[in-house]
């Protein structure tokens, strides 16, 4: 940490989500400051990093993780290089914050993990939505009492359109790149481990995604060690928006996570009663959850303390993904004890 | 009463409203039986009646006020007419249900007042809505303590649709027509006297209204004894239905009643997320209130109560709904005490 | 039928169910009946229909169903005699409405199918929530193609307290007992066949749930032939009361059926903005669709059209049953191809 | 505007508004920087300002007005220096925002506005809540006419607690310091003049209040030139929250933004189904139309246009306020020619 307390920080790639992070850290983290950008679109990455008042711009990831003045370390840069560079600062002793998944491989990541533990450093993984003020608020409740004991567990996670072709099949397949979300938050809500997977998938939306050997619509049947059975269900299209619904239900009660909407106006007209669509996408959904995951990880880094999501955590939601691919494919309840 | 404990019941006028009081005395109120009906529409009336089991059809009204196997007169006859049958049936020894007003102008009304009084017969009026399940839920929470004390009473009240022209033209105006209801429901909500009206009459709808020195739109402030302000908002057009809301504020919390809707369902697609209109007009709105209404009428015969809406009550509408009108007319705050 | 043309019905148990279809059919069903009534607590019975203008009450159904004054059947009686008075009635020629189930046993409902088809009579089953305006309301909007080619069906159903012990222990279990109406409401949303269920069952509520070798708590899956998934999540026991939900989501847009409420009132204090819990339980909240279901079935028998609900609905919903008892039991998918 | 297209702005007052509008334009308004602060807390607003590397604080606002490097000043002093400031920032020609109101009294509002007029330069008002994304987009549907010809306005307007009395005792009233914003909205949302005002003021929550010769619960009616009729209501308490609604009802339907919440979390258990409370007062429900409104002061600079709200509207919300402080007083309607 510099002399004033402020946390160094150096982000590794600056696409979409890497410069909500930049933005973030600049304008809603007193605590931090960006010391340093790599990305290989070097020119527009200068540019645009000027207007934050950052002037060190590079285009090897690795002079930022070889930087001594620099605390920690955020990962932005495609999937396929998240392992290699978490090993790397690890090594180097920094603070690490990764986007999900460091790996869609279990070696991998575990090799990672066990860079990461060797280390002694932090890792904190990017399961943004477990700072959506709404579930956060659900899990509060489960945590305090409020709804009992957990019985059951409802999430409704939909897109509001497919992503590109060239992505989908990249991308590990829907309960790798979609689903992984939904598993981090039943686990974030219940509070226990997954002991069983249960998974259909379809294709009912783009039949190329079936050539693509994924699905694009699915159900998930997670079975927690607790006793709790939690339902998921994910569409790649929703034409109403971004579906990001969750619901508990316990032996006091239940709490529901409604959708968040541009505005709370409604319009009473002769076709009815009628209010917003739900925020768009993740960007405008969870554009504060994503703030907060960054205040958070310098929290964590100022005060010590364990970070709020941990690698553990990565590596168990990618477990239970693998499970329920097998499981959507193999049409057959999945034991957690038969992954990895 | 008969042997039989129930309450033996004539109805003078056989029209809309008169139709549901009979169906509703006939299926969903035990305690009463139907034992006669006057209407000049004779034959078309024997006919409807005869489906319910009613055989005692007449003409003349008056048959059914001096038949001695009666206990009560319902009212359900033209508004020129209450007040004489009201008289005729007190003198009768009948005890009296009648549909508000009791007459358009305060000497009508009073004469027949006194006339109940004489007789020491019981009369309800008419003013359903003090039987809706919401706004008997509100009346309430306020009597119970539970929004403290009351400061500010909010009322909506919109129709879907307005009356006929010729109806208007007779009808004794917004005020006496259509806000009389909110009248006697501020009135019930808030428990005290009013002692000052301020209302706003405008044409916006039909042209026509104002050719009949009547408004379509009106807003309306009353003060009461107690320190409450109410505010009632009017409009004979509401393009998405019959729109009845009230809500009440006090030291400990607000109250609100939202509209009645067909359906729980809410659609969500590319123009947002829509619920129900509300329930088209008042037959379907107030559809229980009416059955509720008979019950409370039967049961204050059957165990010697008062009527749970009373002659005053109507009397007390009346005066409000004559200052409202001066009140819109001259433009300034009319006090109830130049009223009657 | 009458030369009145009304249908003359005879009703074989006067339990809390059956006293209920008969209030309806006096009531609210114009072109029906009741002509008689059996039921072995004939006293008891007698009195009670003497209210509604009932005096043939007999201790013997099977005076009922020889008599042949008599249109149609509808049985109230306990589960186990069902399939027995079926088939009786089939055979005198009477049509039939029979509560559900027709038996838990698949031989005893295929005969009585059987009886039933060889007759040429028509048998309607009581699922009665086909009838509750909301969720027609949603397979109108499935039917209609406003929400596209259908994808995912949520359905949520909880009570608001367990049934009695010894009740449950002749159940049936919770699939064939409680989440029947679900299967049933699937398939009517649906409208296609179930080809595999897969069903999580649990004892979280009262462990001599468990000791009676059933479930509290259960989570199932449904696959349809036409690709849609389908998920219900069942608790015996959820506090704040009766919970009926219905999502169907699709192509073209998502719709919901909310609970039913007592009132439309919130109230606003210190606690936050509370509204009503859901109506009660099932007398409460599918009041209206009894009567419907009642009206439905007189309509099908004056029209000769086939019931809005019919045997064969029945056995399906049954094999539903019995493939997720199965399912919860062996802990994997079963194929509705395995059962009968 | 310095070189690099960026607005320099200089702000007088840095209390508890100041500091929002400052961390606004450095962390929300890309086109603006801020050079200068004054304030008479001059050493912690040194060290406040560091944080935002702002570093010329200075106690006298004049040195601010007098540096020729300056663009724009925000006056967010205490209200009686209002219209001084503005008079000297017109002079020095610099583009001014200005808390509302400029004065409590007519002659130094208009004052100050001719100053304005006479400098060419730009004032705005700071009426934040015309940012409110709700109200902003109710304004915007009756400007479409998706509400057709607008009718009735219907304004809810209250406080969470009442401010400290000595703050009452300079307030003006709570016409002038309370329901001029909602005036202020009326006039926003209907885009018409105000001719008459009827208010009606109480006070049921603190007698002290009375003392200070004010009102603590207050309801208004606005007649507006172009037919309208709006209502308002005002409690300096409302137990649950900051209640900030609106409702327009027009020909062809209605909007009504309801209270933005912390969370869209319900908790359904034994006492209902409750949500959120408000959010609880201006800071939070109002904090992003604060960046809003720095946002487009800023750009009105940058691409010369009018201000959104002008000296004018708030000189018009002033004589509204005069007026309905009249009519409070008087117990009768005032006229807006009658003022000023």
């Amino acid at each position: 940490m510099a002399s004033d307390g402020k946390v160094r920080i150096g982000v590794i790639g600056a696409g979409r989500i890497g410069k909500i992070h930049i933005e973030n850290l600049v304008h809603r983290v007193p605590d931090a400051v960006v010391v340093a950008v790599a990305d290989v679109a070097l020119e527009d990455t200068k540019k645009w990093a000027a207007q934050y008042g950052i002037t060190n711009v590079v285009a090897d990831p690795k002079e930022l993780i070889g930087d001594p003045t620099i605390d920690a370390i955020v990962i932005c840069s495609p999937t396929s290089t998240h392992a290699e560079y978490v090993m790397e600062a690890a090594k180097a002793g920094k603070q690490i914050f990764c986007e999900k998944p460091i790996a869609q491989k279990l070696d991998a990541t575990r090799q990672a993990l066990e860079a990461v533990e060797k280390a002694g450093v932090k890792l904190q993984l990017g399961f943004n939505r477990r700072f959506d003020r709404n579930f956060n608020r659900i899990r509060h409740l489960v945590d305090s009492g409020e709804i009992g004991e957990l019985h059951i567990v409802n999430i409704t996670s939909r897109d509001p359109a497919p992503p590109p072709l060239e992505y989908v099949k990249v991308s590990g397949g829907i309960f790798m790149d979609m689903t992984i979300h939904d598993f981090d938050m039943a686990r974030y809500l219940v509070g226990s481990d997954v002991v069983e997977v249960y998974a259909v998938g379809n294709v009912l939306i783009d039949p190329r995604i079936k050539d693509a050997d994924d699905f694009d619509t699915a159900v998930t049947v997670l079975q927690f060690a607790n006793g709790v059975v939690c339902t998921i269900d994910n569409s790649r299209q929703a034409v109403y928006g971004y579906d990001q619904r969750v619901e508990v239900f316990g032996s006091k009660g239940a709490a529901a996570a409604q959708n968040e909407t541009p505005t709370k106006v409604t319009i009473s007209n002769e076709n009815g009663v009628t209010s917003d669509k739900p925020l768009y996408f993740f960007l405008e959904r969870y554009m504060d959850s994503f703030a907060q995951e960054m205040n958070d990880f310098v929290t964590c880094i100022k005060e010590d303390t364990a970070p709020p999501v941990t690698g553990e955590d990565g590596l168990k939601s990618l477990l239970i993904a693998m499970a329920a691919t097998k499981s959507a494919k193999e049409k057959r309840p999945v034991s957690l004890k038969e992954i990895g």
